[in-house]
């Protein structure tokens, strides 16, 4: 499968798809896997998520910012990983950025709630899968 | 939520899930996730996969057998998180154990191809989410 095609492919399986997988990595070393609402996507380089402070992924980024974010369609065989870093971000423009109506249900103190983190991942690279095809690619 | 009751929900969601997500850390640290076949179940505590000997998740698990398997129902915000270890195994019995019909397609030598590996996943702990409650439990 050509990197053209298969980047193609898979920005539209990132646009169309809100739930995807974070991996990260725990403090003794194991592969941690959770699903996230995709909050926001700049191409297939940057997603944005949201998360409580107070969370244990927050005290795991916090220590290993080496993350995976896995995307998937299950009805039609596509998957897609992207390997890159994390950041948490907790600067009032970032958290405005992703405020959204009925966010205040989970954070009582607004946009500047101490338990509202912003998680800003990078991918460096990524891996397409479609059937028994697949595709490597940087970022 | 009680253990005992994330325990019982936990199950239903493995027995009734047929495809569900490893999680393995590569060659340079960073966790990879991937879309796979569970073959098969015995309780929460042990998973089988099969696999090709030549992918590259196989030499992933060669280097670092630290791995989680994830099994989510999207639809009722359930997820489990398994941590554990994988083995990987060729012996003819395990090759067996797993053979279906139809593998012929991908291991044209059959059961003994080369090419045809068995992952088996053992869990030492358990995190299973719903909606916005959670359990941790030993295995």
């Amino acid at each position: 499968m050509k990197n053209e095609k298969a980047m193609e492919e898979a920005q539209s399986l990132v646009d169309r798809t809100s739930i995807c997988m974070l991996g990260s990595i725990d403090n003794v070393g194991y592969p941690n896997i959770r699903a996230m609402i995709k909050m926001e996507n700049e191409g297939l380089h940057t997603i944005w998520f949201s998360t409580n402070t107070s969370s244990r992924k927050i005290s795991q980024l916090r220590s290993n910012q080496k993350t995976c974010v896995y995307f998937v369609d299950l009805e039609k065989w596509i998957g897609l990983m992207l390997i890159g870093t994390i950041e948490i971000l907790q600067d009032t423009e970032s958290r405005k950025h992703l405020w959204q109506d009925g966010f205040e249900k989970y954070y009582p103190a607004g946009v500047n709630d101490p338990d509202y983190s912003v998680l800003r991942f990078t991918a460096r690279s990524g891996k397409y899968y479609h059937a028994l095809t697949h595709a490597t690619f940087e970022l």
